[in-house]
């Protein structure tokens, strides 16, 4: 546990400072995404705080999106809603509506190379600076639905190619070994159709739709983490929506 | 104005009998889709009911979606939130982000046939019923974007072939002419390589990617009463969502 503390010295507002911690708190992962936090009362005899200010804090993190109530039941870490992803709807249409099946991940490469202006506008970096790229397949029971490709600052994820990323969800690993929560996302969709690499490892046909989806994901502080590029197989997927 | 009035004599309960008018006003387009429905209040006194009864008819129409409630304004015909629509986005992709312009519609074919397994499934038909088989080229300054096939009931529809529907949305017309309201839409999307008639009528290449978006439009009681698939050019195309 972090040992940062109100400091009634401080110019600083009381409320600012908690709003502080609490995300310090969130971002070490000594509180993590989904947890119901403590009560405004045992926050305040925690910090030796007014109710009043706790309050004030915690609303400051909801408008913020760091937090979010339920009603009746207490007050949560937000944790962002990938069941409207659009690579979800993929799997959806793998594996006939079964969402709770968690893909495998093929790691092809994992390299250190330069930015570049793209990538670098996108993660807010300089074009030299380096980070990582990897490329890996993704898989439902063995059978091979995107080929992604991720960008990373490496000095925010440094050694991640010492972990072990197989067949491994990112975003626990981004959060828990690299203080780094995803907090939300930006994506887009865009039909196309597949090059030869990607055919030979989806292992399809030569002329094959794809869904390119791009996804940049966020941590606090609208702080964009992560680029990827997936191009998923078309053949298998409906997109469905309800208008009302 | 319809003429249909609360019969206290019948045993239905009276708040289903104003369930029914107001229904009824709906479909007839005596009041129309998102237009403010009079108070409570006056209500009561137009039938002749009490406000307790006006109050229970209103709560099942919003639990129904006919009928919405806005803090503070009043009571509203709900009208379907066709923002969300695929085929909007593809107009985004468009026209850069312009969504007031209303695309152009050119006619390439609208007939009698019957309806068929498929199409009879989907719009509540036996096989052998007549159906109106529509085909039209979608376009925004001129330029194709996308090709659709619509298919109607013939019995409920009868006579749309009489009706100037040349650039003109089909939703008024299906509710100011036939009593049609569309309430709510099933929609389906699904990447796909163009064949050559489609390609032929949006001026593009051999080989592009296209996505196909089906639509179930339903009126009030689930009524499926169109089916639409249209096949929109992919380019221009990309979809936007944010995960939080």
């Amino acid at each position: 546990m972090d040992n940062i503390v109100i400091d009634f010295k401080k110019e600083k507002p009381l409320y600012l400072q908690l709003v502080e911690i609490i995300k310090h708190r969130v971002v070490e992962n000594s509180w993590h995404q989904g947890m119901k936090i403590p009560s405004e009362n045992e926050m305040a005899k925690e910090f030796g705080l007014s109710v009043g200010t706790v309050k004030k804090a915690l609303g400051v993190l909801v408008q913020e999106g760091v937090l979010f109530r339920r009603q009746g039941q207490g007050t949560f870490i937000s944790t962002p809603d990938f069941s409207k992803s659009f690579l979800r709807f993929f799997r959806f249409g793998m594996t006939g509506g079964k969402p709770s099946e968690v893909p495998g991940s093929r790691i092809l490469k994992l390299k250190v190379v330069k930015a570049g202006k793209k990538i670098a506008d996108v993660l807010n970096l300089a074009p030299d600076d380096k980070i990582y790229h990897m490329k890996r397949v993704r898989t439902l029971q063995n059978t091979p639905f995107a080929v992604e490709e991720l960008y990373l600052s490496y000095t925010r994820f440094k050694g991640i190619d010492q972990v072990a990323l197989e067949d491994q969800l990112l975003y626990p690993i981004y959060s828990e070994q690299f203080a780094t929560p995803v907090v939300w996302a930006d994506e887009f969709m865009q039909p196309d159709i597949s090059d030869q690499e990607t055919n030979e490892l989806l292992g399809v046909d030569k002329i094959t739709p794809v869904i390119c989806v791009e996804r940049i994901a966020y941590s606090y502080g609208d702080l964009p983490v992560e680029y990827r590029q997936s191009a998923c197989i078309g053949d298998n997927f409906k997109y469905h929506i309800v208008i009302r």
